[in-house]
């Protein structure tokens, strides 16, 4: 049986998302309601996509932070220093011995309004040796700063809480070098990882990271929080594809372990160390990556699936029958196909509805062979009975047009009201298993239903299959507490026992600074402690987060 | 023009050696001569391959290394507290209160008897918390110890220096579970990677790093000691493909982060500093691995280049034809197949001699595809003038008939005398370079020539040009002071000014403990020794070596 081909009117594609971030509007409807605040002191998981407003200060929203007092005020005197070290006007936005509101808000907020901080002074150092004088001066001067890139992230990581000074990396954002045999790059923190990604594709390569904010975010950023993203099945985690990082610690000490090789077995491999650690151990300046070739050929197809079991065995099956071409293996749940459906008003791909659907991408040196191998995979799988139905997109516009149906769901959750989203990672046998058990136990308390009485709109699980990382969202019609009292910590402890992270690619930030102990033990937790005074003993680095 | 099929008589293939350890036989004369072992208090880069007399010991070659006074003697009530803890007889080897030499030889040397110490007590845990009470007691009783796997190391990382301790792991090698659906294996230490890998080869994976010792290391070693290898061009580091580790620090801490999810953003990712740690800060009692789909197909071609420039041109094109599916790139000059030829007999695979050579092998789940790949690829290199001439194996027997040119260098080198072997990573533009400076160094030193009056034979190179990773080579006739002198420390500083790595794979162990300044600044390792400290604090891990 051959694979049908059957597609929906052609969409604008999006930057695949993998953090769930994405800024263009892909769907019809546009987002006119108010926004509501809701005061309480427990993180907010509870969003809107895109929000105008001001946010509230995240100190008013969190009472039970304080501001430490060890920290020193930013004083006039201060700022002189930071404009003599930095030379240039544009390099320092001055809020203490002016006003600056206006043009200190961006850096003062999250994209989300979510996180919102009294910082008076950003400083955009342009070299290493700015930010080792910059960061010697505030840990001397106990000052405390947060490390800004893109200022994409979904957990407040990068914006402050209280008075904490912002060194955005911004003007950082040179290509040093690349080297056309071995792929690899050295370039500065600053750097877009969307123009990263274009001159790299130049050359015939790509970077081996890819997410929906990679028009704002920056690679050094993406190191400090080890983003995900939708390449890393195809090309592993950033602890592979990074080389070497310049950073600068604390008290200003540059830490050069700028290394460009794939091979390097001499002591500790301590970059290692702040990939991931959200810029609370010091500031990454330059980075050196290991760039996989571009792919010359590019397959989609959709599949409709009887069971989370089935989807499962055509996991199994893609890998052994795609192998080496596989590059994407996306799980969406018709509760979430729904929700798309009902605020695009597209008709599926597929004739029927299925209770999982699961998009598969390839990506290979050679169209014809890939071609060849999704077909025959297509045609293997529907013959086994493991996928129901399936299509397979014919050009670059339909492949387009499939990758809606995965990148669409963010979207169509965010137009239809409050989301509390978690980015989690469960072992892949259980994974849809916690959407099944949320979904019951919010009905059972009566909250789920399809009329306006009900708070909680449905209960939908989609992901990343291939790396077992589980967006599981819950839409929401309005704020009601009951919601989050059936929600937390029954998610956490869920999790913890099934020894699942609850943050897969998102990172801790503010917003999971509390719940570290559902994913690390206490002497895990001990040992980062220990690590976190060693390279910040007077704790300037990004306080009130992370740990 | 189609490539040419036209091989040597089958030779057996061996594990493909990556670490320069081959322990069977490939070559057809036997080693007769009598070793002479030199005394110098330098590290032992003159190597023999298989020695079987009893070496000199550790401490009378190095006499600058004085044992630690800190640390205490073994004493019977100590072995009395171990033989209660492990229970069975077996699992003490006891030169403390009896006389156990013989028993206790194979865990005091390394196996090349380059390294010999002076222990009398091996004990061999069966579980973590067998390690756990080992340690502490250890750790409050100061008593050093020296965490082994298989020993199969070549930098005398894993035998002791003088009486500590052996904490041999062979007893812990179970696997304990593997997910068929994500690839996710967890096992021991001490399994041996090649039963890891036949395991995963009845499942349709493999052990994402394959080695020469594979018989013989442990997988819990090769994460202690960052093992490269072939597959690293393919599936890259350990840093990338391990998901997580149990390890037991010093004091008897289990830090079990024995994580099975590819993504988990919850803190800084310790189990990083323990790849390649050497057993400095702990010991590795179990492993989580991603593990890749087997590949079902196989292809190999060698090829023959005019020079080191094209060679490179080879390798971007490689890269760029065969993408995804090439999984191996090695480079052999001239010299290491001169020599090849000189010990097996054999006729080159290719009718001409060209200055250098170069192996492809592509791994890929469709044989079909990847031999037109290949086949293309071969065409479109030698149209191009890229390449001059080549060859393709067309089943199984010539593939290994090929692999035996690139892996019977190193038992060739073995057979005609000592060797002087570097290890090193070098930006791959300058990676050959080096062979020809050293190559003029020594010649010019009036050391190289082909008759019996010159100590050095010949100055030859080959390696894992897909890493970057050269293995230089200097054959000699006899032992002579004057070659040492003229290769140290200039080949390290010529490393150094490239910004190469002086241990590309080995680790540094007691032979590069005193180099690592070649390859890291000060301030790296001054951070390293802070995380030292940190872990083990009264330093009775692995003394005496790495930092």
């Amino acid at each position: 049986m051959a694979a049908r081909c059957q597609l929906t009117p052609v969409l604008r594609r999006l930057a695949r998302s993998t953090t769930e971030v994405s800024r263009q509007p892909l769907l019809r409807q546009s987002l006119s309601r108010p926004v509501r605040h809701i005061s309480t002191s427990r993180p907010r998981l509870f969003q809107r996509t895109a929000v105008s407003q001001k946010g509230e200060f995240t100190s008013e929203k969190y009472p039970d932070i304080q501001r430490d007092t060890r920290f020193a005020q930013v004083t006039p005197e201060h700022v002189k220093f930071f404009k003599d070290v930095l030379g240039s006007e544009s390099a320092v936005i001055d809020g203490v011995t002016g006003d600056a509101a206006d043009d200190i808000a961006p850096f003062n907020s999250d994209w989300m309004n979510k996180y919102r901080g009294h910082c008076r002074l950003v400083l955009k150092p342009g070299t290493t040796e700015e930010v080792s004088k910059i960061l010697k001066y505030c840990n001397d001067n106990m000052l405390a700063v947060v490390p800004q890139g893109g200022n994409t992230g979904l957990v407040g990581g990068s914006v402050p809480v209280f008075d904490e000074i912002v060194i955005n990396m911004s003007r950082m954002n040179k290509i040093i070098e690349f080297d056309e045999v071995s792929g690899i790059l050295v370039a500065e923190a600053g750097t877009i990882l969307e123009v990263a990604d274009q001159y790299l594709a130049s050359k015939g390569y790509i970077f081996p990271l890819d997410l929906g904010a990679k028009g704002s975010c920056h690679i050094g950023g993406n190191l400090a929080t080890n983003a995900g993203g939708l390449r890393l099945l195809r090309y592993g985690s950033l602890h592979g594809t990074t080389l070497g990082i310049e950073a600068v610690l604390a008290d200003g000490t540059v830490v050069d372990d700028l290394c460009k090789l794939r091979k390097n077995n001499t002591g500790y491999d301590l970059k290692q160390l702040f990939i991931g650690a959200e810029g609370t151990i010091g500031i990454i300046t330059k980075v050196s990556i290991q760039c996989p070739q571009r792919s010359a050929a590019q397959n989609v197809a959709l599949f409709g699936i009887e069971s989370y079991e089935l989807a499962q065995k055509a996991f199994r099956e893609a890998k052994g029958q795609l192998g080496e071409i596989l590059s994407a293996f996306e799980l969406m749940d018709e509760g979430s196909q729904a929700l798309v459906r009902q605020v695009t008003g597209n008709k599926s791909p597929l004739e029927e509805k299925y209770p999982f659907y699961c998009l598969v991408e390839t990506s290979g040196s050679n169209a014809e062979h890939d071609a060849e191998k999704l077909q025959s995979f297509l045609e293997d799988v529907m013959e086994k009975g493991i996928v129901a139905d399936g299509t397979l997109a014919e050009n670059e516009t339909q492949i387009r047009s499939l990758w809606t149906w995965r990148e669409g769901i963010t979207e169509a959750l965010g137009h239809l009201g409050g989301v509390y989203k978690y980015d989690v990672s469960i072992p892949l046998k259980e994974l849809y298993q916690m959407v099944e058990d949320v979904k019951a136990r919010v009905d059972a308390a009566g909250l789920l239903g399809d009329t306006e009485e009900f708070p909680v709109r449905a209960v939908v699980g989609y992901g990343h299959m291939g790396d077992a990382n589980l967006h599981l969202n819950v839409s929401t019609r309005r704020f009601d507490e009951r919601v989050e009292k059936v929600l937390e910590p029954y998610v956490y402890e869920w999790i913890a026992e099934r020894q699942g992270s609850i943050s897969a690619e998102h990172g801790l930030g503010l917003m999971k600074k509390k719940y570290i102990g559902y994913s690390r033990n206490p002497t895990m937790v001990g040992l980062m402690k220990n690590i976190k005074n060693t390279f910040d003993p007077n704790g300037i680095l990004n306080p009130y987060k992370y740990l």
